[in-house]
């Protein structure tokens, strides 16, 4: 599959507005992704294929999904402690992070080697 | 910076021999990054810096950074069973493989996208 990137697509060239919009649905996406990972969703690579893909045409960072993942870990370990339950849970959600910059690393070592 | 690839230098053009070489090498090292990454080696943002820059260089790919890591733990993990001691360092590493595979995607995004 070839993807043709349109840079006016990426994440710093959107109005402050888009940016917000984009980072909204991005933390969206990845918040379904970590609550599916280990409970077998069944569209749960298509869910992470689809982020992945979404954060390439707008050339996002792995810094910036790892902000993403940081954001979301805060949120749930606030919680779990408010449920005065184990946050052992977030250590695992790593593998789902590790997953996802793997998987965004390849598409942009291929766009890069020009292999797409 | 401006890293000009040479794609006979890429893992996959090597010989078989060659390859074995580079993996040995990538190994090594990454071994050396893992076990100073939480002890405040002085030395460990340019030795994770030559890693990543090791692999774009030969093309890796995040897929055999992980099999690297997942190597190495193995290996540790099976020490410290012998020794009687907790794995629960082993989790830590992650954070590791984390920072290594982000930078090797920000390098891969970067002339992806033409930066460098």
């Amino acid at each position: 599959v070839y993807y043709k990137r349109d840079p006016q697509t990426f994440f710093r060239h959107l109005s402050p507005t888009q940016q917000q919009e984009l980072l909204q649905k991005l933390k969206h996406d990845y918040r379904e992704i970590v609550l599916g990972y280990f409970i077998n969703d069944v569209a749960i690579d298509q869910r992470l294929n689809d982020f992945v893909n979404a954060a390439f045409l707008t050339d996002v960072s792995a810094a910036q999904v790892v902000e993403i993942h940081m954001e979301l870990i805060d949120e749930f370990s606030k919680q779990l402690k408010l449920e005065g339950r184990s946050e052992e849970i977030l250590l695992d959600y790593r593998l789902t992070l590790i997953d996802v910059i793997a998987h965004l690393c390849e598409m942009y070592r291929r766009s890069a080697t020009g292999e797409m």
